[in-house]
C-alpha cells in the first residue's frame, strides 16, 4: 500500500488542502501533486511549495474496516490505470496494481481495499481467453470472501467484458463491477477519480449483478450504474459516453457518494456463484448494408457455426442474403439477427422479407444488443451442446433480452 | 389523380368529418375510411354509414398552382408506399405511383405534385446501382424544372439512399427530400401523413441540400429535417427513429406545417446541379470485435479495394489487425477508420495502438458515420482517380464530416 498523507501547501498567497499524489514512474521529480476535494489534481512546481500540514492517512485496513467487507480492485490495464507520458503527450498504461490506487486515495476511507494487477492490455486488445481469465479471478476472490469485486477496465471493449462476465459468472452473491476512464486519471478533467469511488460504493451495495459504472451527465454530478448485458459505449470521448440501451440504469451513484439502486436491480444472491468461464471463438458479428455481397456471409459461413448479423431496421437483409441463409441453416450453422438500429427490437414477422428469413431458420435475438448477442453465442457455444445452442440464446439469462415472444423459438 | 372528396358523415349519433379515402387494391369494399382532420384514418361499415354532405376537392394542379412550384413525388417502395393485408396482417408494398398520394390528399393544397414510381424495393433490397438511378431521376427532375423533389423510401436503409445522393447531385437547385414511415400508411398509428405533408414543405422551402425528414419525437408534434450525410435509423420502430449524429438538425417542420430552417443549412445553389452518380462496389464495411480473427480482415482486403472499419472507441482494432494493416496499405488498398461508438470522431493520437494504426496507413474518418463512410467511399472509387482517393476520404464535400485536424492527410 502506498503512504497516504493529507496536506495543506502555500504557494505565495494561494493555501491549498488535498491529497498529496504519491510518485509514480512517469512522473517528474520537480512537480508536486494535489489532490483537490473536488477530485481535480493541481501540479505546483516543487521548490515553490511550503508545506503547512501534513498528516499520514490510516487505511481502513490498519483501521480494521473489515466490517465494512473488503473489495477486491482489479487491474487489467486501459486509460483509467493509466498516466500521459508528457514527453510525448501519449498515454501510457500503468505498471503497478497500486499506481490506480493512487489516484483516488479517498478509497481507503471507503473500503478496505485488495488491489491485484490480473493483466495490462489495451481494451481493444482484449479477446474472449482474458474474460476467461477475468472470470475465475472474480470467482476465486467471491469464493474467497470478497464484499465486492470492481475491475478497471479500458472503455473501449468494457461493454463486451461485462456481458462475458454477466454470463460466466452467475448466481452473483457480490457484485461485479466494471469501471474505467474516459480521460486519463492524470488529466485535470479526469472522471477517473469520481468513477472509481463510485464503483467502489457500488460493489459494497447489495447488488448482485454484473454491471458498468461510469459518468450519467458530462458534468461531475452523478454516476450510472449500467446492467452489463444492456450497456454501451456510444460516444468516442464523452464522460457519459456509457448509456442503457432497451433497459433503464439500475440506479446512480451521486456526488457525495449516495447510491440508489432501482427495484428492477437484482439484489446479491444466496448459496454459492455459478462458474461457466469458457467462450469459443466459433461465432462472428457481421454487419449488412445495401450492396453487400453473399460472398461475404458466405465467408463467415464457411469459417463460423454462430453468425450474429446486424441487419437493418426490424433485422432485415437483402435479397441475396436471404436465399443463401437458407442453404447454411441446412447446413446446421446458426444465423441469428440483430439490428443495427441498436435501439428496439427486431420483429420478423412485420415483412415479408422478415417473414422470409424465418422461414429460412434465421433466428431473431429480440432487443439484444449485437455485441451481447455475439458474447452469448461465444458463451453459448462453449458451455451447451450444440443442438441447444439456439433455445439459449432466445433465452433471457441475465437480463440480456426482454422476454416477449419475439421468436418462434421461445415458447 | 384520384378524386378526392371531403365529406361529414354520421353513423348512429357520431359525425365525423374528413377526405374519403380512395380505394386501393386491398381495401374491403364494404369499409368505408375517413382520414380525419389529425391524420388519423376511421374505418366504418359502409352499410352503417350516411353520407351527410361530399365536396369533390379541386387539386392544386387544377388550380393551376404551379406559382407554387411543382414538387416531384418518387416512390421507391418501403412502408410509407405500403398497405396492411387484411387477411394475413402482411405489410405490402404499394403498387401504383398514385397510391401513395392517397394517404394524404392534402398534399394537393400544399403544391402541385408530380407522382411517378421508379422502382419498387424494400430498403433492406437497395443497392448501390439503384441509388445511380435515383441519382439520374433527381437530376432530370431538377433539371426539367423541378422546384424540389420528394423521395418516399423505406426506413432500413435511408440514411444509405440520402449519403449517396448527397454526393451525387451536387449544387442542389432544388432539395431532395427523403421520406419514410415507421407504420404503415393505413394503420391508425401511421407516420406517413405528417412526415409526407412535412416533406413537400420542406422541398418547396429555400433549402439546397438532400435532407431526410421524419417524426422529431414520439408524438405528432413536428418533424425534423435532418442533413442526409449525418443522420441515421436509431430505433428499430419508434416513429422518431431517425436521428442527427455528430451535427445538429437543419430545421423543424411543426404541426401547422411551419418550416424552421437554421442558418447552418446550406440554401439552395445558383447555376447547374453536378451529377456524379457513379458507385463501385469494391468498397466494404467491418465490424470489429474482442476475438474478431485477422482473416476477417484478410478476406475483405483480398476481394475489396477500399475497407472501412467500425472499430472501438477512438478508432482502434486488436494487435493482430493493427500489423495486418500495413501490410494491406503497402499492397496500395485503403484502410478507413471510423468508430462502432457512433458519436464523437476518432483520434488515433492519443493511445499506442492509435499512432501505430497511423503508421500503418489506416486513415481515420474524424465524426463521419460508418455508414456515410462506406457510401463515400463507393463513390469515390467510382468518381476520382485511384490515388486521389485517400485525400477526398477524409475532406468535406457535404457536410458530411466536421473539418478539424484529425487527420494527417488533411493539410
Amino acid at each position: 500500500m502506498p503512504k497516504l498523507k493529507k496536506v495543506r501547501v502555500k504557494r505565495g498567497n494561494l493555501v491549498l488542502e488535498g491529497y498529496l499524489m504519491p510518485k509514480h514512474a512517469f512522473s517528474s521529480e520537480d512537480i508536486v501533486v494535489i489532490k483537490l476535494k473536488n477530485g481535480y489534481n493541481v501540479g505546483l512546481k516543487a521548490d515553490e511549495v511550503e508545506f503547512l500540514e501534513e498528516v499520514e492517512i490510516e487505511s481502513s485496513e490498519k483501521k480494521g474496516g473489515a466490517e465494512e467487507g473488503e473489495i477486491t480492485l482489479i487491474g487489467t490495464g486501459g486509460t483509467i490505470a493509466s498516466f500521459v507520458e508528457y514527453s510525448t503527450g501519449a498515454v501510457k498504461p500503468a505498471m503497478r496494481s497500486e499506481d490506480f490506487l493512487n489516484y483516488a486515495p479517498e478509497l481507503n476511507e471507503i473500503a478496505q481495499i485488495k488491489p491485484l494487477m490480473l493483466f495490462n492490455v489495451f481494451s481493444e486488445d482484449m479477446k474472449p481467453h482474458y474474460w476467461t481469465k477475468l472470470a475465475e479471478k472474480c470467482a476465486e476472490e467471491i469464493r474467497n470472501g470478497a464484499k465486492g469485486v470492481v475491475i478497471a477496465h479500458g472503455t473501449d471493449t468494457m461493454h463486451y467484458t461485462s456481458s462475458a462476465l454477466a454470463f460466466a459468472v452467475q448466481n452473483l452473491t457480490s457484485p461485479i463491477i466494471l469501471v474505467g476512464a474516459q480521460r486519463s486519471s492524470d488529466r485535470p478533467s479526469s472522471d477517473a477519480h469520481m468513477n472509481l469511488l463510485s464503483a467502489v460504493r457500488v460493489a459494497k451495495s447489495d447488488l448482485g449483478e454484473v454491471c458498468v459504472v461510469m459518468h450519467a451527465t458530462t458534468s461531475d454530478d452523478k454516476c450510472a450504474i449500467h446492467r452489463g448485458t444492456r450497456v454501451r459505449k456510444m460516444h468516442t470521448s464523452a464522460r457519459d459516453a456509457f448509456r442503457s440501451l432497451n433497459s433503464e440504469v439500475l440506479g446512480y451513484v451521486d456526488r457525495e457518494g449516495k447510491v440508489e439502486i432501482f427495484p428492477h436491480a437484482r439484489k446479491r444472491a444466496e448459496g454459492d456463484i455459478i462458474l461457466r468461464e469458457k467462450f469459443s471463438e466459433d461465432a462472428a458479428l457481421v454487419y449488412y448494408y445495401p450492396g453487400a455481397s453473399s460472398e461475404i456471409l458466405d465467408f463467415f459461413a464457411d469459417k463460423y457455426h454462430a453468425i450474429v448479423i446486424m441487419g437493418t431496421g426490424l433485422g432485415h437483409v437483402g435479397e441475396d442474403w436471404r436465399k443463401r441463409i437458407k442453404d447454411i441453416t441446412k447446413d446446421g450453422k446458426y444465423i441469428f439477427i440483430t439490428s443495427q438500429c441498436l435501439y428496439g427490437t427486431t420483429n420478423l414477422n412485420v415483412y415479408s422479407s422478415g417473414r422470409e428469413l424465418l422461414k429460412n431458420g434465421a433466428i431473431p435475438l429480440g432487443d439484444m444488443l449485437p455485441e451481447v448477442a455475439l458474447v452469448k453465442a461465444m458463451w453459448t457455444l462453449a458451455n451447451y451442446d450444440y443442438e441447444e445452442v439456439g433455445k439459449i440464446m432466445v433465452k433471457n439469462i441475465v437480463g440480456e433480452v426482454s422476454e416477449r415472444r419475439f421468436s418462434p423459438w421461445l415458447r
